[in-house]
């Protein structure tokens, strides 16, 4: 198998090169021999809905996720309707740019509140709420389980376990599970946890769990290979569970940002076929 | 009830007042008019045992607990036997000094070792060879699950279920488990899994979750109150569980450090009585 053959699985999220506006990682996924790209609505926005679809329809490339909806703990009416259109919107360019799924962050606790039951009970709701706008517009919504770390200020769905616990109440087709080895790598019974998800699997993210954390843990992750995650052992599991999907590097992290975007996809592209892609099949 | 009679319950853990020496920790808690303290062995070493054991006695205080065994996890034998008897040294210790617990922080992965399935069966293994020299010893093990932050580098059992399936295979008075509001506030469901700890809780430990984190994520721990984390709910959950002993404040924090200890424990002491003793019974 050449490399260019090993890569057609392989996606660039756009956060990896944060500096890339989306028509230069479209031309940079290309370049590299990559098969997909997932978008985030920020650079998004920066060229229109509708010139994206025509970069990503010229390029050839498959949307594995869009990035991101979510952010609806909040216990103000007032702030939930607004969260919910901004989902709605979305939803409107997942299904235009026939992303694999909208990938969505629950948030954390609102300013002040402590009722992190309450602030999850609410993020259920929420996703319960966009369900039917999803599947009339055939985007399927992927729940995304945060490392702990996060439960506070970004996700306060913090388990795969517990983001199953909430996407099994729904058809497969309309919710899934978004499993990110940054944000999964720890949890107790997590082979298990990725069998019971199955067809479920809407993404596999990658980066690392790398020691000591830098100081802003927004930006904690790490290339494949630099830090603590077994990736070969990680892949396996969520091949065999099923998922046939693209696999998606996105890695928030200041030194990579730094670095020129090209050297970036290309140092992902190599540990991706050496801890990644020889475990997927 | 008087301030004195409402601080009883309170114990000082020595990691809070880290630039007291363990004579100057023990004056700091009697003058605050607290029931116990919790001890390093770091300090320990300092006076010595017997000296430390007459200080205690004099001071009329409960040793809440003994910090710290554990760092279990190396797959080499030698250092394994090292580890092992720096363990039961530390159980002589918790004997002497009468400690309700010596508290047994796991460890984390090896250097270059990705494998923390392993890890975590190592720690098991390890907690299960020390339980009869604990025994005979009348020293019991609590297992401290510990935030998922650290699981690659100094805890890898992550969650109160995990610590419990440990303890579980162990008669109560032998292992317990150390409930720290730090390390276990995400956990979903951790309100059933306190209840199911019940008398297995051998030390109920506290600090709140703040954001954004510093830098230094050992140092992340803030006085409660100044973070993210509902101190009454999950008092009176382990209040419920019937946990009816000392309640230990233990925050690492640079911050602190830098202040005066006598009003580090004075804000302490202030804390509790507001989001802490009121849900305890």
């Amino acid at each position: 198998m050449t490399d260019r053959a090993a890569l057609r699985r392989l996606s660039l999220n756009q956060r990896t090169t944060a500096s890339w506006s989306l028509p230069e990682a479209i031309k940079g996924c290309v370049d590299a021999g990559l098969g997909a790209i997932g978008i985030w609505r920020e650079q998004l926005a920066e060229v229109g809905l509708d010139e994206a679809c025509r970069l990503v329809a010229d390029s050839g490339l498959r949307v594995s996720s869009l990035c991101r909806g979510g952010f609806f703990t909040t216990a103000d009416w007032a702030e939930a309707d607004a969260a919910a259109a901004s989902n709605r919107d979305a939803i409107d360019e997942a299904a235009a740019l026939n992303a694999a799924t909208l990938v969505l962050v629950p948030g954390g606790l609102p300013r002040g509140d402590r009722d992190l039951q309450a602030a999850r009970d609410r993020a259920a709701r929420a996703i319960e709420q966009l369900v039917p706008y999803a599947h009339d517009h055939g985007v399927n919504l992927g729940i995304e389980p945060m490392n702990p770390i996060y439960a506070a200020d970004r996700g306060v769905i913090s388990t795969l376990a517990q983001a199953l616990d909430i996407a099994e109440r729904f058809d497969a087709s309309d919710v899934g599970v978004v499993v990110d080895t940054f944000h999964l790598w720890w949890e107790p019974g997590i082979a298990e946890q990725v069998q019971r998800a199955g067809e479920r699997i809407v993404s596999y993210q990658i980066c690392d769990w790398i020691t000591p954390l830098p100081a802003d843990t927004l930006l904690a992750r790490g290339m494949m290979g630099d830090g603590h995650i077994d990736f070969p052992t990680f892949t396996r599991s969520v091949a065999t569970a099923g998922y046939r999907g693209d696999i998606e590097v996105e890695i928030f992290n200041a030194d990579l940002w730094a670095a020129p975007p090209v050297e970036v996809v290309e140092t992902m592209a190599k540990r991706y076929l050496e801890l990644v892609q020889p475990y997927l099949d």
